[in-house]
């Protein structure tokens, strides 16, 4: 039989795949945890795996990839879709398509399948990815292409001999290590939030809790003090701040299809990391470095959404951004309280704003009141010019 | 003597300049209320300028010009300097200057005197505003050009027999309708945050309160239903919001000369207004006109900042924006919390979350399987290309 | 039988279609006239499309439109794709795609048919703007869902009873107001220019001549002093800068199908009248006018090329660049040389190079040599800072 | 005495500087080519310098440097500042500032003096550079700050024993590797052109030439198959190129005071090679890599003009420009003719315009024309909802 990847969660929809594609292939399943996954919870995909027929198993552990590759320049970039959504589902999904694909080249796959529907954004990112790095293996997509109900394939496996129970959640979560989204039935239309208990985190703590940050060239190399992988920091975060059920929002958004979707999402690692790194750079990067990464880092953004991770314009964005890092060293100081956060300030040897060459608000040494007229003089000449000529005119 | 125009606040540094001044010149002191001032406090300010000698005091009453050339334009661009600032006094300068030189011009006068510092940035929209519309009249600056210490000018003061307590503030408070400056102590150096008393506004409610607020092409013409001036509307919502002590932050910038300052704001309206017009936009616009919109709502953001309302490309922009919100109309539902609030949703008619097209996440209608396959195999064309022509280079 | 619209050119893929459709539906043929037909080939069109059996033939004169919709926008914003293509043919296609679906809603029909082949722009440019305009109609593309070659179509109109000569040119060319598409063996390849016998304009002259050219808020109102409506006068200068060779290049650009093509082109009024008009805006615009103008339109472009004009975006853009234009009034001195052209200088009452206020490279009176030190002492002050701050840091 | 360095051209302003500064301060004349000079030239630059009484002359060879720090950049980036000048002077300046100043510190000077005025562009690109590499240093400016006459600076010259020939040539030569600056009585208005005897070469040639440019990632390093440093192979295109007198116009520019400015200029060789590096770029990147490289290098050009070459983001957009060039490798076609050029084609292995894959406007094979129409179809979707939504309101 024909070796064949299949993209694999242990969902129904996945489940559906395994089964019915182990008649005519020989089916490795494989997860690529980003960071949703517990040891436990692999340990539940694998045994499901072997039950819905797969010759073999195996989940990659991919968070450090997934930091090196992506988070890493979100970061760098403060990259918030629609300036506000971290893009934790869309990043991961790059990482996954990747690994997936060097995974069933390693073994000699020749067939990928994987769950997408033919509606959203995930059967693109996946599709684009294998197609690019792997012309030769074919997709498949038994969800996409049949369209059966949840009903039919429930009927299906359990004829299959493979009966569990599959009760659909009432909010399906996405779990990752750059934020974990939250789909509903408020998220389907567009006027009402998600309740608090559609959220994978419950506030715990009312007393708020100081937190510092300390990056080195823009990387989140310790929290507290206490130095780490920037991947592993970010975990910690995510468990302190979870606490304070910080980061929730929902996310409207254009999909690669055209069409408008919202998701819910609780990203409280990203959205503190993001914005504090954020402030450190308001304090250690020239105007200019702030007006041009905001432009690129937007970009970079929407064609990473879009699946277009592998453009190489992907490649010339991140040396930029890793080029604008140099001094985004320093600590940055957070206020943890329930459902929000304060930046409290930074301390960093780079920072510009220095009491000794003239401070806000104060009056300078570095330069005089006809210094400063001057400036304001030449500064205002070509308004000035436009305004004489251009009046004239109108006489 | 020659006519000279002063823009009067009240405070120490323009009463010393109204009592020297008044030795020279025929004095005429001028406020522009962008909704800082009650009619009190301008009463107030009213009676200490003609105990400083001059010859006529006059409140321009400028809110609503404020509204209709400046904070229309920075809703419609949901325009937050560094991602954070709604640049409340940066845009109450550009409007304050045009009407002082306006209003110099029409009485004659020969001079315009200001109060500014020669370290900051009123200074630079003051005077290049001043000389671009009317390059005939001088600028006199005492208190850039004498550098006097505060006792120095309570001591002049005394001497010419005004003898006033001039007691400093803890925290420097800038009011006006688009928010409130805070600077104090802590904003002079990068550490630490401005504590709660520093804001004008305390925690009054605990209980959360839903809000809808309704915009009219972009406009907010109502708040829970009450339709109003947009300029109204904006000063009820910040006196409901400010009772949750809503919209406070700490904005690091880069001023014009070049130096970074940090400074505390309290914005509640401003920031409620914006992330609900662009969640209303996010429903209402195109991906395209999203990403436009942002860069140059960006620029124009920058730009005002700066002093460089009268470049006629801010007009351009102006027409930019002013087009892209032919469709922003619709409600926004908001709920106030303590400290922070939250976007629930909104209703437009003009909504592009559409349900009868196909709905994201859910199998679709409106295109096949097949389609969707055709449609990423041409969307991934050219990074396949790119994929295949150059692997076979490093061979 | 059912109303179908046919996009007919009176080439050999056209009249196979108009051929085999006029089978199974009442076949109305249709041309739409953006600046490259006579009245002679209009005449051959309309007698060929009966020889192929349609019901009615109609031309459209749509070469105002086709200047009042996207032309105008083009000169307001000199796009020229990667710096070199005036989108000559693109621009036609929206305009025609737009005729063509306000014909065929027009005349009641069910179905439209135009003959491009699924490989390139046009069938994206077509499909695009008739579903969006009319999504009830029926798309019918035989050529690209049949593969035919030339000879099967021969044969097939020979078995109907049309014996023409179809004989391929050597080099295909697509004529058009705003220029003339040029596609030949060369451009296949990357290597070779187009030879001079490819390009529909021979030299003529071999002597200089001055040309003055008028326009009035960016738009051409008049050529050497003879005012006529601006699209008229695109032609006038057509004919005169052909004469000398002028205006020829080969385009290299990405389809929207995400490859590489290459065609060359002849657009000797849009290659001028885009070089002049910029002249105009350098000495009538301010530098932020300029460069902002820069970012719009090259995404104008871009947009355009795809077949993207019905987003609202465009609109948006519009409105900026028409706002721009206020001032972009003046005459503009060319000379046509053999082959080239030369922009001399420009007239405007708006031009803001004015020996008044000071001259360039000149000493000045506007400002002093205090203030020009004031001016760059305080416009260094960033990058002092930075240096200073981070240089201590490397010791 | 204190030592002072002198920027030293040989010109009438530097003379009077050096005589008149050697009174009081030890001056070390220095002169840095950037490929303006010949060694003829240099040793009468020296020869002159030591007649003014300096203690020392050095000229300095920074054409490699020149060519490493900015023109490499001007390249990747395809620099044309307003579409047309590739900003010669303006990027001499940088350098030479650098390596004065550099020079300046080497030897211990508590001065540096220049010879440019207080109008132009000059003096902010000096004085800049200066006080942020070396801020201890202090500049002095006589020509800025006396605002002599030519005849007064030859009447003080004469006194002081030096008694050479001072005629003003009728038109000003700025020569450099990058371009050659020609200003003159038509510069100083907006209406003409310059004469044809204004610009330094002449055409010499009537045949035209064929040239192939090899470019290794983005770098020229061959000019018909003849290796040499780029530097080198940009000298010998000049050489070749203003035969035909190719690479005249007249750049209308804002000036970093904020007034617009003329000046003529010849750069065959920077106009060839860009152009030429241009098109194998669009032959060799994606559509998104030749989009945002346009945004970056407009930007690039802007500062660097300015005078911001030592603001951080300069740094930061090389890399990108680097990263950028890295399949920019293979041969272009040019052909010289009398007073313009041809680029042919180009020839590279990294060429994404792939018969393989598909050829543009002939059938491919890489899709089918249904995976075309879902393309499409998919493509369209939003503006299709638009419409859809938004033209039931218009009921």
């Amino acid at each position: 039989m024909k070796k064949l990847v299949i993209a694999y969660s242990g969902g129904l929809d996945t489940s559906y795949c395994a089964v019915s594609l182990s008649k005519e292939y020989d089916v490795h399943a494989v997860s690529v945890n980003t960071g949703g996954f517990s040891q436990d919870e692999i340990n539940h995909i694998e045994s499901n795996a072997y039950k819905m027929g797969v010759s073999t198993y195996k989940n990659i552990d991919a968070v450090s990839t997934f930091y090196q590759k992506v988070v890493k320049y979100l970061i760098f970039g403060n990259v918030l879709k629609n300036n506000s959504y971290p893009l934790s589902v869309s990043a991961e999904r790059i990482v996954q398509a990747i690994e997936i694909v060097e995974y069933a080249k390693s073994i000699g796959a020749e067939y990928i399948a994987h769950g997408s529907t033919g509606a959203g954004n995930d059967q693109v990112r996946f599709d684009m990815i294998f197609q690019t790095l792997a012309p030769q293996i074919k997709i498949i997509t038994p969800i996409r292409d049949q369209k059966l109900t949840r009903q039919e394939e429930i009927d299906y496996l359990k004829a299959n001999g493979i009966d569990m129970s599959w009760e659909k959640a009432k909010y399906s979560i996405n779990k990752g290590l750059w934020g974990t989204s939250v789909g509903g039935a408020e998220t389907l239309t567009s006027e009402k939030a998600l309740p608090d208990e559609a959220y994978p985190s419950q506030l715990k703590h009312a007393e708020e809790e100081k937190v510092k940050l300390t990056f080195i060239k823009g990387e989140l190399v310790a929290v507290n003090g206490v130095e780490n992988e920037p991947e592993i920091n970010i975990e910690v975060l995510n468990n302190l701040a979870s606490a304070y059920a910080i980061g929730r929002d929902i996310h409207v958004g254009d999909t690669i299809v055209g069409i408008k979707g919202r998701v819910g999402f609780e990203a409280p690692a990203a959205l503190i990391t993001i914005k504090a790194h954020h402030l450190l750079e308001k304090h250690t990067l020239t105007k200019w470095q702030l007006q041009h990464k905001e432009y690129l880092s937007s970009f970079y953004g929407m064609h990473l959404h879009e699946g277009q991770y592998l453009d190489p314009v992907m490649r010339d964005i991140e040396a930029f951004l890793q080029n604008s890092q140099d001094k985004v060293t320093g600590d940055v100081f957070v206020t943890l309280k329930p459902y929000h956060f304060n930046l409290d300030g930074i301390s960093s040897k780079h920072d510009l704003m220095s009491a000794k060459f003239g401070s806000y608000g104060e009056e300078n040494k570095a330069w005089t009141a006809d210094d400063a007229k001057g400036f304001i003089k030449i500064l205002g000449n070509q308004n000035k010019i436009y305004q004489q000529v251009n009046s004239k005119q109108d006489d």
